[in-house]
């Protein structure tokens, strides 16, 4: 079987064209795309053909935050059925790696992630109209929700997880710094997971209008002062218990933490290079300072949330494209202040 | 009564001189010092008359490594008595502010340090014959140590509460970054936690057969190629589960981002400004970078430990002057590849 | 100053009195009490005369659920002003003791909690007209709740203190034993702290209608076959992550431990005397029985939720009635299938 | 191949005969089994046929705490050659289940355990001379330490294990209860891991002189008064930070409960059925009763522990028998007075 599908040759070359399905096993499953997400990983791709040592070799699929709707399944599966509708996890971890048999399969040694070009050959992603995938990746979504917000499962489970890296957030004071479509969604897992005040920046008032919708209780445009540095922020040694930064902008990770209280936790999602950080405020406040990278059981977390409405994903999505013009899509996805979320359709 | 202390005036403006001694309150105690150890903050007030922001703007007596011999108690003391040999603890958390009441008594927000210069006026420190002290402060060490190794009780109290910040490390592979007088400690205390191995490195072998005497089960010269660049430590993502981080060099920080584990803690406890981290190192795998301050509990665990045996502090005592050469003995303390740690006798 | 107050003099010996109102001291408020809510424990007095080896030997004022109104502020006081309505923390710890300064202030040694016959002079309670507290003891409510639902706090810091102990529950599956009051609003802490189901058991279909609207997503009627014995319940080694056990009934406490996940957490929140425990299962499953006592940090949030109206607790009030009709209360109150909460106005 | 091994028919009914040696697959490896320490379980079958629920239905071959020799090598195997002296994990769990893929493996759905009668046909144990097992079950011991020391490793790793549920004990004050095989590895396990106190009780003041050896810091008779009910224990709410109950007698849990201080933990290693446990206390004083089962990546740990003569094992080995006289052997290991570790030779 062939179907079409979004493929990236190079920097700005992104075609529609035809590519191989593969054949179905028993623990397999037979999906059809109906929506996917851009990224900012695959707006990197197609901007700038990769980022840091990571860059397109070879033509590759992308997309990896996709759901749709089951269309055929192998004889030993038992979780699934036709027709239904499902979001799908992009994240194929061995198993049997020291990594996945202690729990922490995000650092699986052996990972396969849709539309990654860490490895050789590429891992190949999900922008495209059938797919075969595993089972154990395919998580029901029910008949309530579109399937452009189950394709949200991917970045709420980023969310989840980072949220998660802080310890229990129950009647903790958080800071969210950039409301991107990943700020936003870790808006609303704080509140979920019982934030007493999640208080939400950018430097965009727009941005800031959708934290509220996602369930920010305060909003900072710290393109204004004072920004974090008002008083109330800083006085005794800090206002925040737990600061998620969202931005990997460095200018913005110092300026946490002077409103971070001592002994709090930083959070760190968004990813970029070196930046300068103050040594001398990390010791002296006992900050703990801690990445948080993609997720894992957090995915079936995301697809119960989106399916039960409990967490409503709707106000980051901002844009509905055909895949067909999937170009058009990355250049409006790539304005990130007219937009938040670009998804396409299949 | 008066007594005679090393009062800093300015940079290297160090004399011997005698202060007063205040009256002795119902729960306060008189102790004859005995012995004390130079620190690095000793050091940068008599070198640089001060550090960051911090600055000597009064005449201050230095130490806060100090222990001696209880002369006289107060009414409603019980936990020591005359004759009793202690280790002093040189801070005093007001008992009363947020942090206080959450056992976070290292983030006092009107905490009293012995000689410090952070507030107005200073707080006074102990390198002086005689002070008069909190009963809270003294720690019982018994007979069979000398007071020198008596006064290590500080810098080992900083050791182990760096150790706990990484959680249990029993059975964990731990690296000790900088073999210094911190450095030293914290290898006996991470060895004393049930670290499987302890990697210690230096620039300096001088050091480092110092890190094996306090407990390293291996050392690395990272002035010698390949240093912690080698295979067997940057393997399969990285081969410590912790490192603590005793330089404050940034170099060196970057440098053990490499041989983390996945999900792995660096506790840092050297102290410098701004450092180049590698963020998308961080992120990808999920470091846990925390800081270490100071030390509560873990005061009286020291004293204990040390009062048993069960760490031995000698090999970091490296001379022992009269306190009246103090100028003598900072000098020697000035040169780090020389001495671990200078102390004044009283 | 006099106040009438609840006076209990001995079992089933309950009095309107009045007795003295303290001169108010420079950190303390005159506080008029406005609503205040019967407890177990307070039933325990009234109709047992106590409980275990806690006996009452004097007049005791009983009542440790209230809220009000300040009528008058000491001269250092600024947390609050005439006319505020509070909610009345009746927990007193000392401040000095280890437990106190290491943040564990609900194990203090030397507590005082209002209506507690545990020490001799016994503590005195709260179902006064008048009352003079500590500025500390109030936590503002704000003018859009009732105090009925203000004097929850106390058992709704109980419910929070005790989801607490069980870690982050974001996402998890929790079984909450005994829809009773506390039950009731542990069903809703759990849910306010994230978990993903919350399944609610009780004796009677009426509890359980409760516990649905406190947010329940599910009841279980353990007075009917299967209970919690329904294969869903126990295949693969048990359902739940976390169960709360708000019964202290040991029939209850046995038939948890096949339903729950090994290592998995019980919290026993409901008190009783000795419980036969299968170790067996304990070890076998590696489960955490961690018992939940009181409250500390916790009463802020709730005063702080209930005013946000993040928890809604007017479903568990279900009789206001006049403190002068106390005994009428009271003995309504020992009806437990026909009340959950009986509150008495003031 | 045949070997010749210890065979239970049934209760009292153990033979030594000859069962077929399974081929070697190219992950496996053939083992001369050297040493193996017949363990309380094992006793059990022999003297009862089984225990609790668990029945011998079917000859079974007993023994887990084996270690030997490698005489060959299956083609992938790179972890040991021929000649190499290892301990042999006698724990194989499935790797695929929810558990295992948790880095819970203790708890895996489909585990084999040597010399188990849980399951179906039984799981047949290592008293043989030869056995086929997997390259990961070989821990390398080295050539400094007797096959006997190193046959303790399945112990010590349950020792290892239960301390490990008590969360960092660096700095403690812990209490281990019986001073048998396992209470006298858990005490070595508890200095390993920093405790600065282990104080052991057992009834018998020979099993208290091998406390002492492995190193208990202090022993309590608890068969001559007062033993744990000395003031010193219980004042102030309970002396020790962690109790780890060895015994399994309801009377000694019970004991625990007053000497532990408030949101201390009792890691429950001892097995039995229902034993009486005062809810009251428990909830009084927040303890965690946690149970603590098996082990996993302790293996290896242990291991590399008696390798590196960190935890001396030999006092606990207090007789060795030809395998051949494996009767013998059971009937000394039934007078636990008189014995703590018998082990049988091959």
């Amino acid at each position: 079987m062939e179907s079409l599908a979004c493929v990236l040759h190079s920097e700005k070359d992104l075609r529609i064209e035809s590519v191989p399905v593969a054949d179905m096993g028993d623990d397999q499953v037979l999906v059809r795309i109906g929506a996917g997400g851009i990224c900012g990983s695959d707006l990197h791709y197609y901007l700038d053909g990769g980022f840091g040592v990571v860059r397109v070799k070879q033509p590759i699929v992308l997309g990896h935050e996709v759901a749709g709707t089951v269309e055929a399944v192998g004889a030993k599966v038992t979780k699934v059925k036709p027709g239904d509708r499902i979001a799908l996890n992009p994240s194929r971890p061995c198993g049997h790696c020291k990594f996945c048999q202690a729990g922490e399969q995000q650092h699986c040694l052996d990972m396969w992630f849709y539309g990654s070009a860490m490895r050789i050959p590429h891992s190949q992603g999900a922008f495209r109209e059938r797919i075969v995938a595993h089972e154990f990746q395919c998580e029901p979504v029910g008949d309530t929700v579109s399937l452009g917000e189950a394709a949200c499962c991917e970045p709420l489970s980023v969310a989840l997880h980072a949220v998660r890296q802080a310890g229990s957030l129950t009647g903790k004071r958080v800071l969210v710094t950039g409301s991107g479509p990943i700020g936003a969604l870790v808006i609303a897992a704080a509140r979920y997971a019982g934030a007493l005040e999640v208080v939400a920046t950018d430097l965009h008032d727009a941005a800031l209008k959708k934290a509220t919708a996602m369930g920010a209780t305060r909003t900072v445009n710290v393109s204004q002062a004072p920004g974090l540095a008002a008083e109330e922020f800083t006085a005794d040694k800090g206002y925040f218990d737990v600061a998620i930064e969202c931005t990997g902008a460095g200018v913005v990770i110092k300026d946490v933490l002077p409103v971070l209280r001592p002994r709090g936790t930083l959070v760190q999602v968004g990813v970029t290079g070196e930046v300068p950080i103050p040594i001398n405020a990390l010791v002296g406040k006992e900050i703990c300072f801690q990445g948080a990278f993609r997720f894992h059981t957090e995915y079936a977390l995301a697809a119960r949330l989106i399916k039960e409405g409990r967490i409503d994903v709707k106000p980051i999505i901002t844009a509905t494209v055909p895949f067909e013009r999937a170009v058009e899509a990355f250049e409006m996805a790539s304005d990130r202040k007219a937009h938040m979320k670009v998804q396409l359709t299949f």
